[in-house]
């Protein structure tokens, strides 16, 4: 009864917890969405929020046993799908008081989706939308569910798991191959394939709300990691303060490269760091001191900064730094573990800085080597064999026109400019008219520009 | 002991979805804020946002007993608010270790807000603010707040509750009557009295924030749908499972239709998919299997769209389509649950297409039918009575100027347009110094379309 | 073990609390950024985040002892950051099942965090950025981790705590003192150091984002607030309803001052009442009857509005009003404590119009005035020595160019202006696409003001 009364605390944190990584896909959209210009922002958006739907039928069709089924042939590549088909065999309560497969398919489909929501990124102001509907479902099945499974299915009793958590045991708390270095490097293997674009100098449209949906991601992260955790327990609060340090780290990491690099500190800037630091801290969340923990920020976010020094000359148009943040954050964030982890964290894991021995090493680097050359080789060629059978990319015009109004047949704002209508006299007329009718701040109505 | 420790652990779930409902109030108001035009999103905003206000009065004074209190005559028609009135009697702990009054009274206050508030979008762009403010009290107290007490008051010991719920014995999981079809209806009969905005054609002004509000509406509806269950337990997997799935499907259902009829799938469109679809397994959301909830969703989401196909010929201006979606999307949810409700999930509802009886049939009919006719008519009688005190409309001019500025004396912008302003020393200053001081990944600032 | 238990459930929300938290920052950060014009917003929105990444690494290092660690000397001034230094003496679990120091930093930072970002305010559109990032650590140790220490550190067994709390004992439910009237000062006092702004008349630039912004502010408040409880119990409860019940009434206090003095309701004001509703019942949520927390929210948000009149003949520049929100706000929450907190609420403070002694009034009064004293007074110092060594403001140019382009060497929008661009090919290719491709409810494009 103690364990039931114990899993049913657990449940109510899961639960929120769940909820919590929902709001990552509006904050992606945002990011991204505020990242890229203003004619495209809505295509962008759709991307990633299409990723649910489809990612909802999938995992309830086959999703959830590819990933979490035992493996078939217990080899560890993949799981097998038939006791889940549907999820109709798990409408029953099995009295546990906790988590049971019907949460879990809840919280595996967000995983799924915002992995391959990130990969939208790469592909940014030139794939045709159809192009995306056909790619998600394909890269969900041959790309993140096999790669869940390898790093997500712990072996059970009688059967066996995925083989990098279970054979090679890596450390990956909470999703660094599966879900960043996966997703960073399928962006990367679509960006190239899609070529870059016409005109890649594209400033950010709307930078307010690329920095509130920074922000609403990183108030999903404390779900996202914070439910790896399993429950409501001590591990939960170390891994939070861990996620907590981490991006407020990342802020800082970052903004030294580039105040150093070119004189000033953008908010952009800042809140990349933050995501950086975020992503570094996903694998390593459970093996950090504190003092860990804000280091893993600070590398974390700084050589995201100094990768992306290179991006100018960077043939690859990887658009909104996907690969430089998620793989490249990834992989730094995997080998803070085994340069300092502290062996008093949780995870128990010594880095070799403090005298670890070099297994995490290996460890890590096949964790690293394995997701990233499957992820980078697959996506190459769906992509490329996608390009073969209904070609990828829009035309240019399409392209220069942008991909709100020509594909989905909307623009995103209808906003009047300040001070437009008085010819440009009108911004001052505007400023004047502001100043005249402010009372102590507003007993006049100003009409603004539509009584003129 | 053990009962008073498991309502403790209920009880932290329960406080986490209240907090997740109230988000639903900033998301509604960007959803319909983002699709009105930019002279009228703050007048939106403040009607929707008002609510809370005037429902958080009400609900201490008298709400909370006519929802909640014992049947008057066990009539099954409208509580008594003797016990309730100001709720001082309720200020000292029972004991119990979980939810009591005053959690009720909070979580209610957000049910009851959230519908008045839909009903705000039928009247967009052309009701006077004075007259929202009377009318929303009036609404709540002769519609909402019997309707609530007819689905929501359980019978308890020695009292009754609500005629729909125990006598006709509907099934209503979370609220498809009381909120949705009765929100959606009531939004048709004020747009009705209200007449048609002079100037029907008006685009969205923001769309990228009624993404973003639609998007937080979904994560709040974990908190609606989830609180429902009244605890964390297998019932609230469940249906945070079928939440998810339907929202998901309600995207791809209307996007068909959508993509079929005009040959392009928009973010509006996918995003309205998945309200509808969140609409539908509202009331279903414990009597579907996770197929069945794909089906819901899918099917929800394609009649609205298929209804919203005759808008234009509809002479009845519902503005933001609060009928389409609330109403109709109510219906087809609780149809759905009359035809393919699976007997395995929790509610143990057969749907007759499963070989369940045709009892099912005729109480969902008789909820329906009686909620949607005594909304209509009450509303409508109410808004034509305020109509002849008081009028509800505001003049042509104003309406045409729009809303913010005559009545709230604000405007929503001041944006300086991209490009706009060369002539303007100010603007240009700026736009001049941003592009020597941007980073290489940006030299080049790109003005969008107003530069060529 | 049942205490065990019980500790773990209040885990759960108390972690979900936690997130809640963490959204106030973006929510601050839109609230303030849609206030100041468009040249400011993302300096604004940075300095409000950029107080977190400093937090996180100052409390780390030194500011969780100085918060909590048993008092220097037992003089209740300041806590010892012995033990605490770099957290890692608290790397393991204790067994308790609850909370524990790791949870209670992260849980802190934010708190401290939040409180500083609020003194962002009184600097807007004129500090600059290198001044607020030195201002920021050398603030938090001076001013808030002593006053936090005052108010929050409990005594414990055989040490002793803050003498606000313990000594002199105030009744500060969740920190009227220590956030808001501390931050409001704060705000006024640097407010006074900087000057005012050269262009004093600014409208808002974004008014939708700062209703976004307020409103994710009243749902972290729920977090605030709740976590304050202690865990999931009937006070959580308690604290919730008139948490929800202060918010709403202080939308109404705020309008109906608005409607007097101006003869309209704005939306902004809405708000800003909202969050005067707020700030009233932190220190005081825990002493009120429902009815009570109403009497609050109107009287808080009535009051600050009533300030607010004298803004335009008031010197000092309190850019966005933090020193009438969260200072007279705090300070008139504090004094309802006096006046008429109510006996029966789980606090059992009773006011002195129901009878209660005159102690609690020279408590609440010390506290006052001992905390506005000191904030005030370090803040102006701290600021006057910054401004003599490295200068708080910027140049006169810079100002007027805005802080945005100049500073962070970025524009907040790109944003293609309504209806501008007839002439321009692209743009009006656009329009005729959409026009064409548009569903039938939006068949004309109706370009808002521009186009009269």
């Amino acid at each position: 009864m103690e364990a039931v009364l114990s899993a049913h605390a657990d449940l109510s944190w899961m639960l929120a917890a769940f909820v919590f990584v929902l709001l990552m896909f509006p904050g992606l959209a945002l990011y991204y969405g505020g990242m890229v210009g203003a004619r495209n922002v809505l295509n962008m958006m759709t991307m990633v929020l299409a990723t649910l739907g489809i990612t909802c039928v999938l995992y309830v069709l086959f999703g959830y046993g590819l990933v979490s089924g035992p493996s078939v042939k217990g080899w560890g590549i993949i799981g097998n799908p038939a006791d889940y088909i549907g999820l109709g065999k798990w409408m029953s309560d099995d009295g546990s008081g906790g988590i049971q497969v019907l949460y879990v398919a809840a919280w595996f489909i967000l995983f799924a989706a915002i992995t391959v929501a990130i990969v939208a990124s790469g592909a940014a102001g030139r794939m045709k939308f159809t192009a995306w509907l056909v790619f998600v479902p394909i890269w969900l099945t041959l790309v993140y569910f096999p790669v869940a499974h390898w790093v997500f299915a712990a072996d059970g009793d009688g059967y066996s798991g995925g083989f990098l958590l279970n054979d090679i045991k890596i450390h990956d708390y909470a999703g660094g191959t599966a879900v960043h270095m996966n997703s960073g490097v399928a962006a990367l293997a679509l960006a190239l394939v899609l070529g870059a674009r016409h005109r890649r100098m594209e400033r950010p449209h709307n930078v307010p709300l690329a920095l509130l949906g920074g922000g609403i991601l990183w108030f999903g992260w404390f779900g996202f990691n914070g439910s790896c955790a399993g429950g409501a327990n001590f591990l939960t609060q170390f891994v939070i303060l861990n996620t907590l340090l981490a991006g407020g780290a990342g802020m800082i990491g970052f903004c030294i490269i580039e105040r150093i690099r070119e004189g000033h500190v953008t908010s952009l800037g800042m809140m990349t760091g933050a995501i950086a630091g975020l992503v570094g801290i996903t694998p390593s969340a459970n093996t950090m001191s504190p003092v860990g923990a804000l280091g893993v920020g600070i590398v974390a976010s700084a050589v995201v900064a100094l990768c992306l020094s290179f991006k100018s000359t960077f043939k690859v148009d990887d658009t909104l730094d996907a690969f430089a943040v998620h793989g490249i954050g990834g992989i730094v964030g995997t080998l803070c573990i085994v340069l300092f982890a502290s062996g008093s964290a949780p995870a128990g894991v010594q880095g070799i800085l403090f005298g670890g021995d070099f297994g995490v090493l290996w460890r890590e680097l096949a964790g690293i080597v394995i997701t990233c050359t499957y992820s980078f080789v697959m996506t190459w060629l769906i992509a490329k064999a996608l390009d073969k059978v209904m070609g990828l990319r829009v035309d240019e015009e399409t392209e220069m026109t942008g991909l709100d109004s020509t594909i989905h047949a909307e623009t995103a704002y209808e906003i009047p400019a300040a001070g437009v209508g008085h010819g440009s006299g009108l911004t001052e007329a505007m400023v004047g008219r502001a100043v005249a009718a402010e009372p102590e701040d507003v007993t006049q109505p100003s009409r603004g520009f539509a009584t003129s």
